[in-house]
C-alpha cells in the first residue's frame, strides 16, 4: 500500500488535527494565533507534510530548507533539509506512514538532517540515515542523524 | 534545604551515572567513546552541571555559552547561555533540584535560552522565563523559553 504525502495548509481543520499529536507545542500554537489574529490567511503554506487515512491526518513531519551558508553537516556545503516533528498517531504505527514521509523527504534530492529521539536509531538506520559525529557546540544535546545523497559526505571539523 | 550545584567532570563514574537519565543520547555516547579511545582525558571538562544526593547524581543540566554574533534571541545581542538536558531523576522530583540548577544558571549573569519540553510551561514561567515569539526558521519546532536579566529584552525580527 502506498501512502500519499501531501503538503499541509494552515487552516482550522489542520490545526485541530495537530492537537492529536504529542509534539504539539509552540509552533502549532503560534500558527493558531496567527490565523486567529488574521496575521496569516486561511490555507497559508506551512512547513508540514502529512498523510491522511480517509479524512484523518494520521502522520506528519516538518521540513525546512536550510541555506548552504549555514550548512555544518554536509560536504560539499549545500542547501539541505531539516526534518522534525516526524510522528505517526499510535494506532497507525508500524504501517509504513513514517517511512512514506521520510521517503518523500529523500525524494527532494537534498541531504537531510534530523534530531532523532532517544531509541529511534533503528528506524533511522533502516531509512538509510547515518549518525553524525557529535559536536557539542553544533549539536547541543541533539541526536543528529543525516542522510547523504550520492556524492555527498559528512563535513569534518577540527576540534 | 539548599542543593549544591557542581560542574561535572567527564569520567567513568559520571558517565555511568548519566545512564540513569532519560535524555541519554549521542552526547553521552560520544563522551564515553572519546574517553575509551583516550581522545579526552579522565576528568575533562564537560558542559554538564549536577546535584548530588550523597554519592548519587540526582539532577543535571547542560549549559553552553553562545557567542553574541550568533545571538538571535536577545536585545542588545550578546553572549548568552543555552540550557538543555535539564532532568531530575523521578524519585527526586518536586524537591527543588531543578530549581537549584536553573537558579545556578541565572546566577551566571547572562541571558538564557532553553527548549522547553511539551507541558513544561508552568515550570519555566515560575522560574521567571518567558516564551519567545516563535519563528520557524530560527526555532524549527522547538519551544523556546528565554530569561532576561535586567536591561535585556527580546530581539524582534521582521517577518
Amino acid at each position: 500500500m502506498t501512502h500519499k504525502v501531501v503538503k499541509l495548509k494552515i487552516n482550522y481543520k489542520t490545526l485541530e488535527e495537530f492537537k492529536r499529536f504529542k509534539q504539539y507545542g509552540r509552533q502549532e500554537l503560534s500558527m493558531l494565533e496567527d490565523l486567529e489574529a488574521n496575521m496569516i490567511e486561511n490555507d497559508s503554506d506551512s512547513p508540514f507534510y502529512g498523510v491522511y487515512f480517509g479524512d484523518r491526518l494520521v502522520a506528519r513531519m516538518s521540513l525546512y530548507q536550510i541555506d548552504a551558508k549555514f550548512d555544518r553537516y554536509f560536504n560539499p556545503p549545500q542547501d539541505y533539509l531539516e526534518l522534525w516533528k516526524l510522528e505517526v498517531l499510535p494506532e497507525y504505527q508500524q504501517k509504513g506512514y513514517g517511512r512514506a514521509l521520510v521517503e518523500f523527504a529523500k525524494s527532494q534530492g537534498l541531504p537531510i538532517k534530523t534530531n532523532g529521539r532517544i531509541n529511534s536509531s533503528d528506524f533511522w538506520t533502516t531509512m538509510g540515515f547515518a549518525t553524525a559525529t557529535y559536536e557539542v557546540e553544533r549539536d547541543r544535546g541533539e541526536n543528529p542523524f543525516v542522510w547523504f545523497p550520492d556524492g555527498v559526505t559528512e563535513q569534518v571539523h577540527d576540534e
